[in-house]
């Protein structure tokens, strides 16, 4: 008999989330039958997204359940294998995160090659961030060779991923806002051309000075300031992909919209929202054209590792203080 | 020597405009030169559009000027030619609206056929009015065959030819909003599947009732509310072209933007403004594809007529408390 400790669900925040609202406890994992795994996991990913899976608010992706474990992506190892498909030592992807050991039908796993680049990076760029990176700013952006591009949350696990593959596609100029002075220096040191701290107050104006000739494309992390700015800003025909607004995550009343929307008129631009789910179809394309930069070091990934299971909720809660730089990771 | 009867812009308004921010006054028309027309108008069209044009704001088109004469499109008599393209007697249409007379160079002015349809036809469906309808649904709405489409302003010159449009192109369903009930009659009446008057409150729930399988394209010539109400009942990848917002044009504040914009990642809404002058490109297929539905009848059409080219401001301004069904027009 294993035993597996994992986080679940507490109570509902109201507002910003805080440690109570999760509880770590120990189950009894059952038996394998046939078909089945054993996974001792190694890392979990913490992300943006799971925010709004503690409210009970039908969405895109199912709401966490009170008393329930929480989910996620993760990686580990098979520790044990009732499956044709993996063997005992084989590191896997799967989606039962905030857990130290899973028990998983085989086609809820996928075999990743560890050395062809760390385990860190199949949960972050080589995942679903670098694909939703991609789907952003191709699919949804619509970008185009020498487009001016503007991303917030540049120093982000997304954001950072986004901006190097403006730059791969053609980008004429890529500029990024991030939270502190450091951030900003990792992201003209990754290829961003431009970068601002957006604490320093006046969006609009900084962006206005850093792209004299309007913006094109904006891939939108942040919502709030950033995203009035970005229409404010933008060209005739601009695009605006609107992958989330962790700025507003937190918030117990509904945000008011941008109040600039109405520009959109006259400029004839395009805000699109996304959720990467919706754009799977595109991660062969992204496999093939942009997972080999990332082996060969033309793209760079960051990541804040964060050590110990015991720490998955606080990890989580500094997402919505800036913490991270990249991927934010927790090592078990 | 020809005098001409004008409206001037005697100030810009703060908020609502009023007749007192019109001038009417009186001007000598130079002698022709060559390659010029003399027109005498017999119709002018008041245009919700115009209403920006009254504030001192760049935008995609120049705004007013202070003691200058107002533009607009009207229909006119060639009274007087010297250009070898029109004789006169000729009916043209052309932009030199909110006057009497006007003088123009031979490429400001179009000849129109008034025994294929009337004069209102030509300001409106047969105008910028259709094409901004057609160009609303098809480019940037993206209508497909199937698709429930909402229109708000329904009633008015766009949204009233709108919804015969997107029948015409096989919308499964085509519900409109309206300001009185007679104006929901008369959607019912030419073609609507579904009308609701928007002043009985609850535009959300009213709006989910008529759309119990949700909203597939939204062609917004309203903002505010009706706005929030399509992005609460819009399909996942449904989409909204934003063509107008009537109902905040007057307000000295910006007005917030819609409080549930969020909902747009999640079900990856495309949200797209336009303006007519960017998509002229398709006024050819638009003149093959639904003109003749117009001439032959398939497509009805309102005006509503004001007399006298003295009222011309208070014509306009019956625009802003939905004083019209279908085209505003003035007949001098």
């Amino acid at each position: 008999m294993t035993t597996a400790k994992q986080w679940v669900l507490a109570s509902r925040p109201d507002g910003a989330p805080t440690v109570e609202n999760f509880r770590f406890e120990e189950v009894e994992l059952p038996e394998l039958s046939d078909g089945q795994i054993l996974v001792e996991n190694t890392f979990a990913s913490v992300d943006p997204y799971m925010r709004g899976r503690m409210n009970d608010v039908k969405s895109y992706i199912e709401p966490f359940q009170i008393d329930e474990p929480l989910t996620g992506t993760a990686v580990g190892v098979v520790t044990e294998s009732r499956s044709n498909k993996f063997k005992t030592g084989d590191t896997v992807r799967h989606f039962a995160g905030w857990r130290t050991h899973a028990v998983l039908s085989e086609d809820q796993a996928e075999q990743i090659d560890t050395n062809l680049a760390p385990a860190e990076a199949y949960l972050g760029i080589l995942g679903q961030t670098g694909l939703t990176a991609y789907v952003g700013l191709t699919a949804v952006g619509e970008m185009r060779e020498g487009d001016v591009v503007f991303i917030s949350g540049a120093a982000g696990a997304v954001g950072s991923v986004a901006g190097q593959i403006a730059k791969h596609l053609g980008a004429a100029k890529v500029i990024g806002s991030a939270g502190s002075p450091e951030k900003v220096d990792y992201l003209t040191g990754i290829g961003y051309d431009e970068a601002f701290n957006y604490k320093d107050g006046d969006v609009n104006g900084q962006l206005a000075k850093a792209a004299p000739d309007g913006v094109d494309v904006y891939f939108d992390n942040v919502g709030g300031d950033h995203l009035e700015a970005a229409i404010q800003n933008a060209n005739t025909f601009g695009r605006i992909a609107m992958c989330g607004a962790i700025a507003q995550y937190n918030d117990t009343e509904p945000a008011p919209g941008p109040r600039n929307l109405g520009l959109s008129i006259g400029k004839c631009l395009t805000l699109r929202g996304f959720v990467v789910g919706q754009y799977t179809h595109l991660a062969k394309e992204f496999q093939e054209k942009i997972a080999p930069l990332v082996v060969d070091g033309s793209i760079k990934y960051a990541s804040t590792v964060r050590e110990g299971i015991e720490n998955m909720p606080s990890a989580f809660l500094e997402l919505f203080e800036g913490g991270n730089t990249g991927k934010m990771i927790v090592k078990f």
